[in-house]
């Protein structure tokens, strides 16, 4: 049980490697390959689901062709298993949409000598009230 | 290592224990038992801590008076060591200050009967750029 000290770089090189393959409608799919076929959760706009095959049929059911993704901020904090904790505040546009502040939560668990999502929620910064 | 199946309950128990206390100047302070002395981490708008007796520093740091906080969604998930995972969206208005979006993260983990917390990044939802 140990920190990771380049934990800084574990959390940006992620967050960059992640959007970047979610930018591409092509691509999109890959992103399953970041996460435990069994133990992954997942909680995207309060639905929450397990395992990467359930996490492949959220992805595939997204129905914008473009997604525009802007980072603001990542935070990273290392945690005591060697994984790190991830905070990303953004802005995305899909297709024609107006575009939406989002946040997204990974926790990154060690696997080998790389890292698989553990955990992952997402929500649109969205108020219901004014 | 197993999971809470209360994860619900507690992450929005805690929340609700959380900002009840933060919202009351004279007991605010008393945030500082929900952290560890020596191994929880906050980042708080991008700045690092580690340990309660920094995290009461910040804490003491705040300059307003009033806050009032109201939680728009509370995320939970379980983690594979007994804890939860909880994500946090609301929005904060201080003092006269317009109110802003704000999103913050807790990493419980457990110890004995209770929790405390091992993580916790806080952000307002401010965008650099239009």
């Amino acid at each position: 049980m140990s920190l990771n000290p380049q934990y800084e770089e574990i959390g940006k090189g992620f967050v960059q490697q992640y959007y970047d393959i979610s930018d591409y409608p092509a691509y999109r799919e890959n992103v399953v390959h970041f996460y435990s076929a069994t133990v992954s959760f997942m909680t995207f706009e309060g639905h929450q689901i397990q395992g990467a095959p359930k996490i492949l049929e959220k992805v595939q059911s997204l129905s914008f062709q473009k997604i525009n993704i802007v980072i603001t901020t990542v935070d990273s904090q290392p945690t005591f298993d060697s994984g790190v904790l991830i905070f990303v505040l953004g802005r995305l546009k899909c297709d024609d949409d107006p575009p939406h502040s989002f946040s997204q939560i990974f926790l990154l668990k060690p696997n080998g000598g790389s890292f698989f999502v553990a955990h992952d929620i997402f929500r649109l910064n969205i108020h219901n009230s004014a």
